[in-house]
Parts: structure tokens; C-alpha cells; sequence
């Protein structure tokens, strides 16, 4: 039986927050769009008491995946705070200070992808696979990895959707990455989807089939270039974009085909189907990844205090 | 005090075979050219013997940065074996079994370029740095990566050689690779470099200062590439091919310009020469990939034993 948890998907445009023990069992599901961090952070504050007070019981644990970029250096003075973001008035914002100075619980914090993939590792379509990486298409291309057990920091966080990629032929659409131009996300986003046609991407009429054509050529680059880089037992691929009827298809024939053979694995080539997946937990990844962020810092919270209790029984 | 044990360079072309503790007390360094599995081996345990019976004391562990594709998969029934390799009698050859039936001794294995991470992040330019990847550019291109604590595999190991890369415009060349044409390896090899200009890397002439300004912008993407998906804190870069006068330099200055400030730490702009660097370890990063596995296998096989014997006595 697992403690009962505050999960929070904070997004951009949007918060999700949740209580709850896990995905059988989520109490209840509130979102509010992003405003300010005093307002919106607030709201989520409110929403875990009030969940608090109706289960009668304190959340033992809260798991933040949050949009970035953000700090997650354990040692660092702004661990926990949303660093250069163009967001107004979010830059620098203590998130998980806050949530800890509030409740007194383990706070665990992450990116919203490397959430949304620990999620999916648990509970989705990458149980037990190591590594596993968790893409997404929509207003941006992002993407977080599971690897060794642990979720991929570094230098900063993977920042998946800037690759460079190889242009399709037909694509004489400039990109509108604001850094790189025609970088992956600068081609491929959803509003790289809507400026190339001037429509959304669910409304793209005679131009749809020429649309999949460009977009699985480019995720497909990306999906190879994972291959090569990391090694992954599985890609999942999921947000707005991957909506589009026949691109997950095409996109993993396309990385079979760009890969032609090279990595001598059936994930590749005739099994690609089984390598290159939608996200188990649909439009649920997110807000359980925050979920599951609550559970591991639950975890590695009672592990060090056991390792504290041997340490002082020792002497 | 570390135990004195074998580390084995298992090069396509050559072996390199050594008997130490670490990188400053290497007994003796031995290499001869790779033929068949059954005289290369023997030579290779013939040297471990000689060097037993110099030093008066067996070995504690032996370490093989192996060519590959190698098996890695510690479940596997062919662990510890060379695959699908097109060298003449090699495939299917069960490495680590013959020097573990030979010696009775942990046997740390790994791929050459995992090996020289590994030791690159104990004794070399990498020490303390995770995630921290070693890229060779030599006959072919390839890499290891150190992340979250241990060496990456996954569904085979990292093949980054292959990427799929941005031709650069004044680039003609078809590329050379059997699988991919014109992927990184197949533009930016050493091979790559002698068949587009037909002259060895080492006597370009006046075309030397065209191959850095291409190789450069091939390298910089990997570089680039590495640092979306796996944001290493530092890009080890080595090979033969690094060789050229002020083709690091170029690395590092395109790296900067892909990258264009959009992760915005000091090492992708102000400081690249700090994060693009040479290998600290120099052409010894092979070796000392065997004796760095050499030693992980040891304390690995330490450490188990003490965990058997602490629950031996629980009970």
C-alpha cells in the first residue's frame, strides 16, 4: 500500500494537480491555467489542504514536474527554482521551497519530461526498460531518460528538441526556432506545423499527408540519433502532434529506414512497432510523473533516515 | 594500495596488454597485431603469465576494452562475446571465458571507447564529471558514455559514429559508409578524409585548412547532438583524426556557433574550451580502460561477496 502523495504537472500554460497513491487511484484532478507564481502556486497550495482535510490524512510526500528550464543540481543554492525562463515574472521562482516551507514533506522535483518518463517506467509503456526516453511534440519537442536508474541531469537537463537535423528536400519552410531556425523543434513543433501551412495541425486538409511525410522525417532523425546516443530499450513518443493519423507509423518506418539495418536489433528494423511506442498512460504521463516524483523522494527520504538510524546505532 | 591487475586494449588491428595497479605504475606494456581469436588470445594470456611470474604474485582482475559489437548483457547467454562482426573468425569468439576459465579471476568487459571513459573519469580530463562521454575519431567513429554511476549500454551499446548529419554545402564528397552513405562516420573518418581528398589526414597540403573547416562542422554537430540528449558535463574528443593542427580549436568554436547560446552555461559558449578537451590520458585512454574495468570488476566482486557474507550471518 503506497502513502498518499500530491502530484503536480506544472506546465506553462497550465497546472495539473492531483492526490492520490498511484494510478489506480487518483483522489482527485484539479488544473488551473499558469498565471503568476504567487496566484498559481497558491491555488495548488490550496488544493493539496483541501485534499488534505477530505482524506483526513497528510500527504506524505510531493512530486513537482515541472516546465523549465529549472535548476536540479542537489547542491546548488537555487536548486528547485525555474532559472532563465521567458515566462514573466517566473524566473527565479523558489517552487520547491515553497512546497517544503508549506508542508514540512519530501519534495521531489524534476522536468516535466524526465517526470512524465519515470512515470511511464513505473506504471506505462517503458516498465522495467532502462534506458527509456519520453518524447514530446507539441508547442515544443522536449524529452527526459531514464538511464542507470536515475533520471539524466547534466549539464543542464537533456534539451531534446534542438537537434539539428537533416532538411527533407521538399521543406522550404525557413523554421522558426527564435536560436536555431530549422533545428528539430524550429520544423517540427506544432506551430512550426502551423506556420508552414498556415493552419493547425489538425486542420491541415490535402496538405495532411505531405505534412506526415516531413514531420516523420524529422522525429525519425531524432529517434535514430537517440539510437546512436543513448541506447534506449524504448522510445515513447507522445504530445499534440503525434495526434496526426499516420505519423507514428510513418515515423517508425522512417527510423527503421534511416537506420537501415546498422543496429542489428528486430527494435529497429522488423520490430520497430514495439520500439518506437505512444505513451502507456496517454495524457496521464505528466501528472503522474509528478506522482511518481512524490514516490521516489518518499523513498530516498526514508532510506536516508534508515541509513542515519544504522549510522548512530553503530556508535 | 590497489591490487595489481591486467588491463587488455582488444583492438581490430592490435592488442595492447598491460600488468599495474594504475596509471602510474604500468610493470610493462605489450602490444602485437590481431589475427585469429586463438593466437591473439594465447598471447595475450601468455603475457599475463610471464607478467605473473615476474611479479610473484597472480593477478587480482583482468580488464578487456573489447572492439565490437560485443555482448554486454550480463544475463545473456553470450555475454562476454564479439557478435556480428565482419572480422575474419572473430565472431561469436566467447572473450571472457577464456581468460575467466583461464585465470579464475573477476573479468571486467566493455567496449574500447566505455573502457576509456571509464578510466578517462578516474585518471584523466573527466575525473569526478557524470555524465562524461569520450569520442574517438580514428578508422571509424565512436564513443562511450559514464552516466548516472555506470557505463551506458542499452539495446546494443551507443553507436554514435552513425548520426545522421547536416552536409556542409561545400561538401561533394558521396560519403563512405556501407549503411548510411553520408552519415557523420561515413563524411568524417579518417578513410572519409583519405578518400575525399585522396591523400592521408597527415599530408593534405593545401587542401588541410577545407578538411578542418568540414571535419569541424561535422564534429561540432555531434558535439552538439550530445549535449541535447545526454548533457554531459564534459565531451572527451580523441582519435587520430584530432591530429590535424587547429581541428580542436574549430570543434570547439563551431560547437559554440550550433549551439548559439540557447543552453546558456558558460561551457557551450565562453568556456567550450574547457568543455570540448583532448583526452587527459592521452593514447594510453585504451589501456587504461582495461585496468580501470579491470578494477571495477574487483570491487564489484568484493562488494557482492560482502553482501553474501553479511546475509550468511543473519542467518
Amino acid at each position: 500500500m503506497n502513502a498518499l502523495v500530491a502530484g503536480i504537472e506544472a506546465g506553462g500554460t497550465k497546472f495539473v494537480c492531483t492526490v492520490g497513491t498511484g494510478p489506480d487511484d487518483l483522489r482527485a484532478v484539479k488544473s488551473f491555467p499558469t498565471t503568476t507564481p504567487h496566484e498559481t502556486l497558491g491555488q495548488a497550495i490550496t488544493f493539496v489542504h483541501e485534499q488534505q482535510t477530505l482524506a483526513g490524512a497528510p500527504v506524505a510526500a510531493i512530486g513537482i514536474a515541472c516546465f523549465g528550464p529549472v535548476d536540479l543540481r542537489p547542491d546548488s543554492p537555487t536548486f528547485g527554482h525555474i532559472t532563465s525562463t521567458p515566462k514573466p515574472s517566473w524566473g527565479g521562482t523558489d517552487v520547491v521551497g515553497m512546497f517544503r516551507d508549506t508542508f514540512g514533506v519530501p519534495v521531489g522535483f524534476d522536468t516535466d519530461v524526465n517526470g512524465a518518463a519515470l512515470a511511464e517506467s513505473q506504471w506505462g509503456a517503458g516498465v522495467g526498460l532502462d534506458p527509456l526516453v519520453y518524447v514530446t511534440v507539441g508547442t515544443g519537442v522536449g524529452g527526459g531518460v531514464l538511464v542507470n536508474g536515475g533520471l539524466l541531469h547534466g549539464l543542464l537537463h537533456p534539451e531534446v528538441g534542438h537537434v539539428m537535423v537533416r532538411r527533407h528536400v521538399d521543406d522550404h519552410f525557413a523554421g522558426l526556432c527564435p536560436y536555431h531556425g530549422d533545428c528539430l523543434e524550429g520544423l517540427a513543433s506544432g506551430p512550426a506545423i502551423q506556420a508552414r501551412w498556415e493552419r493547425p495541425a489538425t486542420d491541415l486538409g490535402v496538405d495532411r499527408d505531405q505534412a506526415v511525410k516531413l514531420e516523420s522525417w524529422y522525429l525519425a532523425q531524432l529517434a535514430a540519433s537517440l539510437t546512436y546516443l543513448l541506447s534506449p530499450e524504448r522510445i515513447i513518443m507522445g504530445g499534440g502532434v503525434l495526434k496526426l493519423p499516420g505519423l507514428l507509423d510513418a515515423v517508425r518506418a522512417d527510423t527503421a529506414a534511416v537506420i537501415n539495418r546498422y543496429v542489428d536489433v528486430p527494435a529497429t528494423s522488423s520490430q520497430v512497432d514495439t520500439y518506437v511506442v505512444p505513451p502507456g498512460l496517454g495524457d496521464r504521463a505528466g501528472i503522474l510523473g509528478g506522482v511518481a516524483l512524490a514516490q521516489r523522494a518518499l523513498t530516498q527520504h526514508t532510506s536516508a533516515q534508515r541509513t542515519s538510524a544504522q549510522r548512530s546505532s553503530q556508535h
